[in-house]
């Protein structure tokens, strides 16, 4: 398998990070995204919507969107569970995500960590009513779904554990932590710099 | 059932629209989300992420996010492909829609058509090329994945159709325009302002 990727991206090491648990080795296919790489003619027709990750699969199909990637990956293993409903609750969180916390949680990394710009007052406040709701699922719980490890908790922890580099004080989200310590804990654990899959 | 919605929501649209054509009969409860019906403590209680749609089972389950609740309701119906691959293409266009082309095509919406307010020019640019990455998509398909009606089409027509109301003017997308009338002739196809559904 190629992973077309972006190494500092959350969404592009949410799929890393499942490969890695699954014991799937790939080959990564790194795209400057700041230096537009995802925006030549090559990269549109690998994904129209110029975006990382994109998965290759060795008969050159291609799958785009790092939650559907997840799914795809996930089905019939134990990171998604069995049972309808939770599936749908593990789709639940993950649409959450890409509408509710990654506009937030990761632009506001991208702009202060990565561009040295301000962080809109407005990021700030949806990233933390984001946050917000994460802790109140989290209270009692120990994974998003079922207590369960999933590819719910991976698609949520990829921008999370790096929210502080966006300027967001975890302090006050002692359910978050707690299960950001959960996370970095599970089997097969690899951090978002690690460059050697294959 | 129950479906905790908001009439010209686009979002709750795709549920009541996929409700009609599964052929299940549900209680519409509306809330007025401009008026804050969302954001009020019993609502929180239904969803801590203060959105609609909310679906409820018989048993008193809620699921919320609207293409989880699509997917839900579609697994084991011709609305959701059987095979793997398909159905991560199904979610692949369903994270675009909700990360590439609601945030733009429903809030130029929103703001042109509801509060009469003028759209900012970067909405009307994302949308644009959200609508360009559809267009290529649909050229020589009948559908977005697989070339059958899925979840896929209905979670993009809800606000593809009313795309004009934010501004946007479709005659450049004549690959989109067909689609657009192929889903309207599909069996049980219903309109975003039917109200009746018990």
């Amino acid at each position: 398998m190629l992973l077309y990727d972006f190494l500092p991206s959350g969404n592009g090491y949410k799929v890393r990070l499942l490969l890695s648990q699954l014991g799937i080795r790939f080959t990564l296919v790194e795209k400057q995204i700041f230096a537009g790489e995802t925006r030549t003619p090559d990269f549109l027709a690998v994904n129209p919507n110029g975006r990382i990750p994109v998965l290759e699969l060795d008969d050159g199909r291609r799958l785009a969107e790092s939650d559907a990637i997840l799914f795809y990956l996930a089905e019939s293993t134990g990171f998604l569970p069995a049972d309808r409903f939770a599936r749908a609750q593990v789709l639940q969180w993950m649409f959450f995500e890409q509408y509710s916390h990654e506009p937030y949680i990761a632009v506001a990394r991208r702009l202060r960590h990565m561009d040295r710009k301000p962080v809109p007052p407005e990021l700030t406040e949806r990233g933390s009513e984001a946050l917000g709701v994460m802790e109140r699922q989290l209270a009692g719980r120990t994974f998003f779904v079922g207590d369960v490890y999933s590819i719910a908790d991976i698609a949520l922890y990829a921008y999370t554990h790096v929210a502080d580099e966006g300027g967001f004080d975890l302090t006050g989200y002692p359910a978050v932590r707690a299960w950001l310590a959960r996370v970095a804990a599970q089997p097969g654990h690899v951090p978002i710099t690690k460059r050697d899959f294959a």
